[in-house]
């Protein structure tokens, strides 16, 4: 899927930067860009041209998915390409993305480019994701047909899960129903957490056998024609103790008070603090560590933040996660998250599964 | 799984450089010392101490994970953590990874730890990698174990897959029987192309049914305990064409012939070129563009790399990919795909799939 004409609009940020042409390395602003989905290439973007620089292994499906892009086949790992196209267009001032090289290319693109063209590299930062950052209507079908997935995933494991089953078999029942009903390869492995596992934000599932009364945590997403979701709930089998009780209704009131009150405009920050306030007055300051949410997309993490300190903008058109969570260690912990989008001044929710 | 005292072998290696310390970014380099499988985190390493910083999210289990290390917790992306241990450490040399870090995090990194402390910072390339290249038993011990999965997972294809399959339903019956078999989240995404999407040689899977007659290249991995297998095929339903005939004796021949004549110390050029001479001699030098193979440990595609110009050693204890392949745009494409060790000297064939 390539989402209407970004390479245009990417066109008039290098205007606007003073670029006569920039150099995409970073894969998923490549795949946005030209629709190409293969793993390894690179773009060079001028106010007329555009090219796709990919080796033997990429070269025909290049052709089929990037159509807009005239496409060079490539070997090895140097930028012999890029110096000898530079020369051709007389390039004098290439941007490349300061976040999407690694030093060590850096280094080999400055090398080659400098000392044989003479041209001047300019780093440059989210461009590509600034572009990213608002979503079209398309990417929001497709990110909405992914939560849909994950919802039903979530209502799928409700019916299935029992006492006695391990973590990695409920982890594994939620990725094949995903999978067998319309998810690619899953955007992040999925977090299924019981009892004390529950306390680890991040836990990998384990043999563990879930028991009545505790917590399991869950987080999960789908991913269709490249746009993720991403669904956290966390459920109690039987009769919850009066910690999850306690802590449940927090993390709940914390993120209803979230989702009510972030308004278009505000800050990373300033949404972040709507449920940290919440939380720190149930009295569990310590115990939400993490941030209260990140961008989906393309990527399962993007742009913007929502934590302490993020200056990014929740602009119209965002879709973000909201996922206030409480652990203690020793007990478990609590999580739960949706999906939203800022649409016209408000949040809206888009993933349903029942909390 | 952590193997054995890589942190100390890696110090070592400091001294030889002369350097007082590393820090390390590169994730899988990150989880081969440490033993740490979270997302997130630094290594830093001194001839005495060996600290992990992680955020709020990793920290238990790096706790658990990484119990050698001292476990940091931090927030944010920035390095004043690290600017802090190396004031306290006196340190005034300390290596990174030039192919760990990206520009822009290595100017943040440079800013901070130049202007405030005045340290140098010495880009290294490959350190953690060569200790990574020679396996340790029990990391063969996990690779063949990855590899007998995959091994029965193409003898359960065999026996499952029908023409008017699609490449979409074959490739998640791999998946599926590769993790409910004990495959971890697979390596890479499984290749099932057909008819003439195998001319790419790198296609994912689509809604296309195969057709008798047709080539079928399936390409696909296991991972157990962080370490993956490889192993491609390419099967023909029914009566085989005369092209498919003689393309893949070709191959055949190609691969069983450089699993002959590999030997110890070999560079990954001159191994490359063992396969390509079979292949241009029948007939078919401009359609096996892309390297004989890899490297395969915890990451799918490490070093060695088998390829024209590498002078990457075939060393003893290194465990690397043999994959001919012969494509022709419109009409389909055969690859052979074995996964083998250097053992004391020659090829040891870790793959049994038969042929």
């Amino acid at each position: 899927m390539k989402i209407s004409n970004p390479t245009e609009k990417l066109r008039q940020k290098l205007a606007e930067e003073g670029l006569e042409a920039i150099l995409i390395s970073q894969a998923y602003n490549r795949g946005y860009l030209s629709g190409f989905r293969g793993t390894a290439g690179y773009l060079l973007i001028t106010p007329r041209e555009a090219v796709l620089a990919t080796d033997f292994r990429y070269t025909e499906q290049a052709r089929l998915q990037a159509p807009d892009y005239q496409i060079l086949q490539i070997s090895g790992n140097g930028f012999d390409w890029l110096s000898r196209l530079a020369a051709e267009m007389s390039l004098k001032r290439v941007g490349f993305e300061a976040r999407g090289i690694t030093f060590a290319g850096y280094r080999q693109l400055s090398e080659i480019l400098k000392e044989k063209t003479g041209l001047q590299l300019v780093p440059t930062e989210s461009l590509v994701e600034s572009l990213r950052l608002i979503k079209e209507p398309e990417e929001i079908a497709l990110i909405s047909r992914a939560a849909v997935i994950s919802d039903r995933a979530c209502g799928h494991i409700r019916d299935k899960i029992r006492a006695g089953m391990t973590e990695m078999e409920i982890a594994w029942e939620l990725e094949s129903y995903l999978r067998e009903n319309g998810s690619q390869a899953l955007p992040f492995e999925i977090i299924v957490a019981s009892g004390p596992n529950a306390a680890l934000p991040h836990a990998q599932p384990t043999p563990r056998r879930i028991n009545p009364g505790e917590p399991v945590l869950i987080d999960m997403g789908a991913k269709i024609n490249g746009y993720s979701s991403d669904l956290s709930r966390t459920i109690c089998l039987g009769k919850p103790d009066d910690t999850f009780k306690k802590v449940y209704d927090t993390v709940l009131g914390a993120q209803l008070c979230a989702i009510a009150m972030i308004a278009e405009g505000m800050s990373g920050n300033e949404a972040d603090s709507l449920a940290r306030t919440v939380i720190a007055e149930g009295g569990y300051a310590d115990a939400f560590g993490h941030s209260l949410g990140h961008g989906v997309g393309l990527e399962p993490h993007e742009a913007p933040r929502l934590g302490p300190g993020s200056t990014d903008k929740l602009t119209s058109g965002t879709v973000f996660t909201i996922e206030p969570g409480i652990y203690l260690p020793g007990w478990g912990g609590v999580r739960i998250e949706d999906l939203v989008m800022m649409d016209r001044g408000k949040i809206k929710v888009l993933s349903k599964a029942p909390k």
